[in-house]
């Protein structure tokens, strides 16, 4: 069992809809095909911060250009699951200031179905597989209520 | 009168209470205090493009950093009115890509309360004062009237 399996539970994990989102849109980038060989898991890995890696990362200065890439591919994932699920088509627009704090926003029509505050962008992760799955569902869920509380405004 | 009503009012340029927010963001700006000798004038000059100006610019490339100041500090402006009419706090996000193209909007509480696609930022400008002012005066007004028709959104 390699390193990165130990920490990625496959319970809640690996077979969530929301991982398995995640997964391909990370494949539709790859458009040289230079992940073939790589697994599902190994994709996912850097995604993977326990607390220790956390507090190695410095959060002062600009973060690195691939942990913003993660989070926006992470949001993507989270505004297509909102999109199969309401049929309204969401656009996601992140502010950064380069420090590492800023704001996302998941649009639909005139909503903001989801909205997070960034800060420390720096550390951008998660414990496990099985807290990003989580993670991603609790912004999917709140997306998908809102649409529901003001659908004039999703589909405006 | 009320202050809705003021902001809303039509009027031909200089006097309009958009241009006075316009004005009084840029001289906010001016920390070094290196344009207290301008005018007015001269301070909004460069938003001012006549047809033949509009040609002359290039909109290939990236967009001068300055052009991208002005749209921001004029759709600032924009937010501040808007906010003064419905006392809802307003915060702006652009999305642009490096080409010249993209996203503003205006958010208030959960509502995009104005939103606008960019193209050929580089020629971001406005044929005279009269029409910068109607222009920021149209946002406001379109600002106001999302506001006043989903104001659970905009108070979430």
């Amino acid at each position: 069992m390699t390193e990165a399996a130990d920490v990625m539970q496959p319970a809640g994990g690996f077979d969530a809809p929301f991982v398995k989102e995640l997964v391909r849109i990370w494949r539709a980038e790859d458009m040289s095909g230079a992940w073939a060989g790589k697994s599902d898991l190994d994709l996912l890995e850097p995604y993977i911060l326990d607390k220790e890696k956390r507090r190695a990362l410095p959060v002062i200065g600009d973060p690195d250009p691939d942990t913003v890439w993660r989070l926006e591919l992470f949001f993507n994932a989270v505004a297509v699951s909102i999109e199969k699920a309401t049929d309204v088509m969401i656009q996601p627009m992140l502010k950064m200031h380069h420090e590492g704090f800023g704001r996302l926003v998941l649009i639909g029509g005139r909503l903001i179905a989801v909205n997070k505050q960034l800060r420390d962008v720096h550390r951008f992760g998660f414990d496990n597989l099985a807290k990003l799955a989580s993670e991603g569902n609790k912004y999917i869920r709140d997306g998908i209520k809102m649409i529901r509380k003001f659908p004039d405004v999703a589909n405006y």
